[in-house]
């Protein structure tokens, strides 16, 4: 039975380097729909352009305008292919208006050789048991973000005081992250990963919604079976943005994918 | 008299969108031309194309093939331009072949308002003084990189042992940095700076050449004038790839820049 990331996702091929996909309304949260679910499809039509490399390497999203359920086109256009690598270019559109435009180098990452050299610290959170899953979240919020269905999330307590009023000022969201259909996430679903769990600046005070400019997420590996660990953390807020920046820990220690995007601080 | 920056990175427009520029030979290393000056090439063109939004705030760029001297050709296509920022796709080739594609997203950083609040720590590096200063790299060295002549960079001295084969294996490099002929860095120089020094590997005695094959710089504020401090520093080697981040920190302890980019691992 295919995985529910895998149907939501789905592209047809409807010309050359163009592809046909249907933004699902489950994805939704606030007034649009999940940034990181339009970099999973994406995504997909990238790895469907270049068959020989499956994976995203690197991918850079700037987001132009908000998405709706509904279809939705994306077009690809092969840069350069050589070698172990191939850079493509992308527009994901809705009507004829652009919602994001991205570059990508995608590879394969099970051919990719070398040392592992990690010394980045995996974020230390309690045991499973011991976290706040996002099912806690109160109604009125999980209505307007159907979003948080699509996942299991259990996050750090140290990190959740934002959901009852008292943020920690910190600039730090973790937790444990898993689908909720159960189903392990691919290399291109690491995208999505990078852009679910809420903007760290709830963790700041500052509730509410923060318009993604840019995102660039590196993959750097194929993450290995079971739950992940994902954590956001800002280190500097100024000029009306902020940075966020999300690693993603897999089950066997390894950090398979780190991502940055600058977004506009949410109004007080 | 304009700064030697200026002149190195002036365009001409030729066309709708199109411009033209000259590789100057002063920033070749290695076996090619450095790519963070030709981003600031290819960001002076985006300026130039949106004259009301003439700082970079986010600029993702591909490299897809190494540049010479010589002359080169920047094409630029604004594909959003409303409120307070502005999105660009941007090339620059040479002889009808594309060495960078890249996202931009420029504003006014002037115009940008917000309170400041910054967890991240400012590098610490000893007195100006009890640095090393790049004019120390040996002579072979110097003649393979005249890149180095553009800058006056005065590494901590904790961060130089792979000039002296004893590199310290931590994977930071770190100093202060000017132009050479002593003229201020402005916004777009910025996208130049962060990829100015050496390659993080060094520091893991990985010599030699790193081609990057993504880099993308946040622009957070018009630095104040001064030097300036400028750390690069990597946390995860893997897949054959590392990833490099960079800081670069004003006379006014303001962190300026953040960027990231992902670079394949030099050969042992």
């Amino acid at each position: 039975m295919p995985s529910e990331w895998d149907t939501h996702t789905s592209v047809t091929a409807t010309g050359d380097g163009l592809f046909g996909a249907e933004l699902d309304p489950g994805w939704v949260v606030g007034g649009g729909v999940n940034g990181g679910y339009l970099l999973g499809i994406l995504g997909r039509a990238v790895a469907e352009s270049v068959p020989a490399k499956p994976h995203p390497l690197s991918v850079s999203a700037y987001y132009l305008s908000a998405s709706t359920p509904g279809p939705a086109q994306v077009s690809t256009r092969v840069l350069r292919e050589g070698g172990s690598v191939a850079t493509v270019a992308a527009e994901l559109g809705q009507e004829g208006v652009t919602r994001i435009t991205a570059l990508a180098t995608y590879g394969d990452l099970r051919a990719m050789h070398g040392d592992v050299a990690t010394t980045a610290e995996e974020p230390a959170l309690p045991p499973i048991e011991e976290c706040v899953p996002g099912t806690m979240a109160p109604e009125e919020v999980r209505r307007i973000a159907p979003l948080m269905e699509r996942f299991d999330i259990r996050f750090d307590p140290a990190c959740v005081g934002w959901a009852m009023g008292a943020p920690s000022g910190n600039g730090l969201i973790q937790g444990w992250f898993r689908m909720a259909d159960g189903h392990d996430v691919d290399p291109v679903g690491l995208l999505m990963v990078c852009d679910a769990l809420p903007p760290v600046t709830f963790d700041l005070g500052l509730p509410g919604w923060a318009p993604t400019l840019e995102l660039t997420v590196h993959v750097r590996a194929v993450p290995t079976p079971g739950w992940l660990k994902v954590s956001h953390r800002t280190r500097n807020v100024a000029g009306g943005m902020f940075e966020e920046d999300c690693e993603v820990w897999d089950s066997a220690g390894r950090l398979v994918a780190q991502s940055r995007q600058l977004a506009m601080q949410p109004r007080r």
